[in-house]
């Protein structure tokens, strides 16, 4: 199966444990080489994140795994890249 | 005939397979070195993504068939680059 | 005559062929080394697509009897670059 | 004098000669390395362009005379760049 | 634990110590190679700024007792980049 | 003193001489290693231009006597580099 | 203690020096390598001008007297980097 090497998801987590902690826990998860998560919005009860991973090969089962493990609920998959090498997603006419 | 370098396809999806496996899965048509999809949006029956796909020589109608065995459509064909480059895309006065 | 290098065209073409196909074959134009096109809109009857043209030194006659023979009109013509090198058409201040 | 080395002028044109055409002729002039016109909007009568011309030295008495040859007229001079290499023009905080 | 490698936070902070003198000493915090700090708004009472800091291995609990030993709060933290490297986190189309 | 580097001047001039002449003129006053008009608007009496000089060292005192012994006034000076390199002005959050 | 690599302040000044000897005379403040000073707007007594330092260590209370001697007030500080190298403020989605 070709790799996934780059992958983009929306995330509800609640505030414990820390973004920072969450973020570190699961940059562990095995095929992850980084993670970089941004706030999107939070409220009382939780906060809505966009992790953004890569890595040679990332097993994503894993990944979600991890995410729930730490409480978090992956709200969708925003973004999957596969292959020989990471495409870019360029605007086109189409995109609004 | 001149080779497709470069195609991206808007495509209507079931849930299941997720956007990770259907991913996966048209990436391994022959002829596609790596492809990304993006989500464009989402509801209760269907996923609407974009795809990119880049190869040496796209096999296109493969392609479609890969999306098509998943349960997808493609709903329009946005970008397709053909020749012994890529060319880019640049915005024009017209561009709106 | 000062070669034309790039040359970017409004085309109206019927849905058959396909823009793959369409694409495909423009390409295969004498002095084309590669072409993108974008769909722009689409209704029930006609694709509107802008299609930009590379090569050392485009025929544009040749491009547009291409188009047309494949059942497409040419709308309007955008850009045209021509000379020794591409000239990038940078936004000045009297660009809205 | 100091060389101007890139010239963009608004330019009102009949329909006939195409931009194309138009675009190969006002190239031939001396003094001109190449050239990249834009369409900004067409009526009837009339097709409104953007010319951007590069060159050592450009000598724009002759451009100004290509263009008027050919039934163009030109409506603004937008940038010229004089001296030893091309400032680019970014924007400040008085650009709006 | 795979090292944090950058982290935006956004704080409030009093009027003294000044932002200068607030940036210097929290750049100053071990595992802590450099500090941007932008002002977001201010009032009579505090300052809202934007701190983004970079590391090898960033030890945020320090940098955090920092903020607050000058008098400041961590209002949220906004971005935590984690692992071998830093992932540019890219515009997707889910992003508004 | 520093040298001054790169020097942004809005400038009203008369529609004679030209805005090519005018630039010309310009570029050729001592210190001046080149120069970008860019036209902002024009009315049937005057033009308004933004000039941006770049030198080893400009003498400010001869650029504004050059463009007022053409018929122009500086109406603004909306930039001013000076020292060792010229510092690029990166947006801020208080930028609007 | 870390140096202060770049510092962005927001001056009040009056229109007597010229933002170009204003510029000058800061420039020459010890630590400092280069400035670049931009308009943000002018009325009949005052200019409110943005000042961007770049140095390896630079004094800022150096630099901020030197502001006030000629006759200028910081209004507000908006941007400091400090440390090994100048950390770039990327937006991320908090950023408005």
């Amino acid at each position: 199966m070709a790799p996934v090497r780059r992958l983009v998801v929306d995330v509800l987590k609640p505030h414990d444990p820390s973004l920072v902690a969450f973020t570190e826990q699961v940059s562990e998860t095995d095929s992850v080489a980084a993670v970089t998560s941004s706030l999107i919005e939070l409220d009382q009860e939780v906060q809505n994140v966009k992790l953004t991973f890569e890595g040679e090969s990332l097993d994503v089962d894993a990944v979600e795994a991890a995410v729930e493990e730490l409480g978090g609920t992956v709200h969708s998959v925003d973004q999957v890249a596969c292959g020989e090498h990471v495409v870019r997603d360029h605007p086109t006419l189409q995109d609004h």
